[in-house]
């Protein structure tokens, strides 16, 4: 109590729905006490897979025990293959069985896969229950945590089906992110530099010189997490419903979700946040393909990318993969897709990207045969 | 065109989410019309069960097509066996596999049933399609279909996982009533009664003498249409998501919800509107009892539902019914259930329900014991 560590708040602003993000060391054994001073005397029910589960959950019990409340785990299975109706369904029916009321807490304890999972549940059982987010991944703390986008994929495309559900409360203890494999940890960092190459070109110098201290736990790791809260935050609070600005996070995932699609979301081959890293660059690439950013951008992308150890091209994906036309249907299918023309988000340079609603699909898919012959 | 008869319009105000309930004799024919003047170009998913489908579905698929809008039927089985996860998956999927884009309509076409479902699955398909309600029950178009409740069931209960999700628009055709079975007419008869028995004892009264002309449509029938959607409308205006007033609308449904899940939902056996005349007859005796409401008054509305042919009784359900304990069980697993206390809509006689916050559960029980010994 005494020598706690300090502990940053992002507050994400939209009206009576607001809630503030806490990014510290050790949030853990401090969410018993924070759930309490909010939200009163309530049941909790702790949704988590099983890999988070085994490393962190006996913690969260305590925490959660030593502040006087009762809590069920609703454990699933890890990767993005829980991220289905199958599950949904179980998840929504053990909340029910636990005997939760409205009133009453889900918390997310995972990944972005527990977060989109568990706020859909928790966005539809009883037709709403409080909800908070717990995330452990660094991609779920910088992204999927906030601004309340639930969903899970279907075979037609990835988070296809979900609802706008606001947390009232995210918990990102960064403490917990020391026991994340490199891998995963580095596919979040692909969604940490986005911040930096849609529009804060500083934020992504800082990252070129300082990504060491970020995986190393330094303090330049909750720095991090922090300008990234508040970048997606204030987006977040100009168009909570993605009717315009807010596409503009989407940088890199039309590609990106094509090519988890195409993958069929097996986690041993890509995770979310290497298809977004792929996607990032080659829609950098095709930029300048379109002649709207210069290679030298493109190739500073792609450089840094590499060097932090990502995935950078759609040859680095292990395995069999459709063809370059079986990709362009993917994409068509995602929900970014306007009637006949594609809208994508491109960009003019590092720190500049923007929506462009035009862009003729011919040119993605010429694209798209050149960085993947057949 | 020149002959077309005369439309009601009843609107629902909710701020940006206002939408029009429209009344009247051979809508379907001019759906086409009155959806292309409204949201212009878009394509159509008409969900629909195969009972109705039959029936209508030619009729509604012409009307939009002479309004140059393309429309995908997805049909689904009738009965309240398609509100379930299953179902609601089988929908949503069907949503996307034809394509449909976030301004595309999902119109519900059917009963309750398919209200609940197309409107769940329309409010979560790509996090939220355009949708429009075309009732075709009695009960459904007093009730179901406006303001914004989805849901299906699961086995923990009725409606207990869904969205808030309002329609852009409703369209009751009153004709289409014709082809409904006596029985399902009689059942949806208990909402309108609902209504005078909340707070319109004048519309219940009207309702004792003109009864008849609604059974047999006269203009009686769009009259208490048009009444009872008012009613509802006025409720949801002042408290859209239920958390004041909107819980009147309840009177009968804690009783008859838990004998929905006694009989499995087996339209066989029960259905929706009869659980609720039983309960609404149960809700006044209990009442009664508690020496709120007089043993007239609730000797009257046993009278009337017993006179236009509905169920009053929990012995007028065929079949073998579980134990008084385990009715208690399901009316505590319901929704209207909060922390120990039982939340009740309690009445002190036609025209004065009200939400009673603190029914001690051992009341409950022992009525049950006597109205259901086994
Ligand atoms: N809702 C949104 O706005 C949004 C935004 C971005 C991404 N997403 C979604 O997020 C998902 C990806 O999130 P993710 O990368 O966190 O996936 P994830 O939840 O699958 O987590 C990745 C892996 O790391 C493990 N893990 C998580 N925390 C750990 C910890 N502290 N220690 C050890 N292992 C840990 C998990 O068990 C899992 O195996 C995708 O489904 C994506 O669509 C959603
Ligand atoms: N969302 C809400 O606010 C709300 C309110 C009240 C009831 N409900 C729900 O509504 C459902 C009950 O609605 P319902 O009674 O309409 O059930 P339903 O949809 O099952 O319809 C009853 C039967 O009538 C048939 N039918 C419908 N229209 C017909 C027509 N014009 N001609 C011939 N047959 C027709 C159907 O095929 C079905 O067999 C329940 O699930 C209940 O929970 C929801
Ligand atoms: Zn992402
Ligand atoms: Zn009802």
């Amino acid at each position: 109590m005494n020598d706690a560590p300090a502990i940053t708040t992002v507050p994400v602003k939209l009206g009576d729905r607001s809630y503030d993000i806490l990014i510290g060391a050790g949030l853990i054994d401090r969410a018993g006490a924070a759930i309490a001073s909010r939200a009163g005397s309530v049941r909790v029910a702790i949704v988590s897979d099983e890999t988070v589960a085994a490393l962190h959950l006996d913690r969260l019990t305590r925490s959660l025990s030593g502040a006087g409340i009762d809590s069920t785990p609703i454990l699933v299975t890890a990767g993005e293959k829980s991220k289905g109706f199958a599950t949904l369904e179980a998840v929504t029916n053990a909340i029910l069985a636990a005997r939760l009321e409205r009133g009453d807490v889900v918390i997310a304890f995972g990944g972005g896969v527990i977060g989109d999972l568990a706020g859909f549940a928790a966005g539809i059982a009883r037709r709403g229950m409080r909800f908070i987010q717990m995330p452990t991944s660094l991609l779920a703390q910088v992204d999927s945590s906030v601004g309340g986008k639930t969903g899970i994929n279907t075979a037609h495309g990835k988070n296809l089906v979900g609802v706008f559900y606001q947390p009232q409360l995210v918990l990102a203890d960064t403490d917990v992110l020391d026991t994340l494999t490199p891998r995963e940890f580095r596919a979040g960092y692909a969604e940490v530099a986005k911040y930096g190459l849609i529009d804060r070109s500083d934020f992504f110098a800082w990252l070129e010189k300082n990504w060491r201290g970020i995986f190393d736990g330094g303090p330049e790791r909750t720095e991090a997490i922090a300008v990234s809260c508040q970048s997606k935050a204030d987006v977040v609070a100009r168009d909570e419903k993605e009717t315009g600005d807010r596409a503009l996070l989407n940088l890199g995932h039309t590609f990106g979700h094509a090519l988890e699609t195409a993958t069929n979301y097996d986690s041993a081959r890509l995770v979310h946040g290497e298809g977004v890293s792929i996607g990032i660059v080659l829609a950098h690439q095709f930029s300048t393909k379109m002649n709207l950013a210069s290679q030298d951008d493109a190739g500073r992308v792609e450089a840094h990318f590499r060097q932090v150890g990502l995935p950078v091209s759609i040859g680095d994906i292990p395995g069999e993969l459709p063809s370059a036309e079986k990709l362009m249907d993917y994409i068509a299918q995602d929900k970014k897709v306007a009637r006949g023309a594609l809208t994508f988000i491109l960009t003019r340079g590092i720190g500049q990207a923007f929506i462009a609603k035009d862009v003729p699909p011919s040119a993605v898919l010429s694209f798209l045969q050149e960085k993947h012959p057949t």
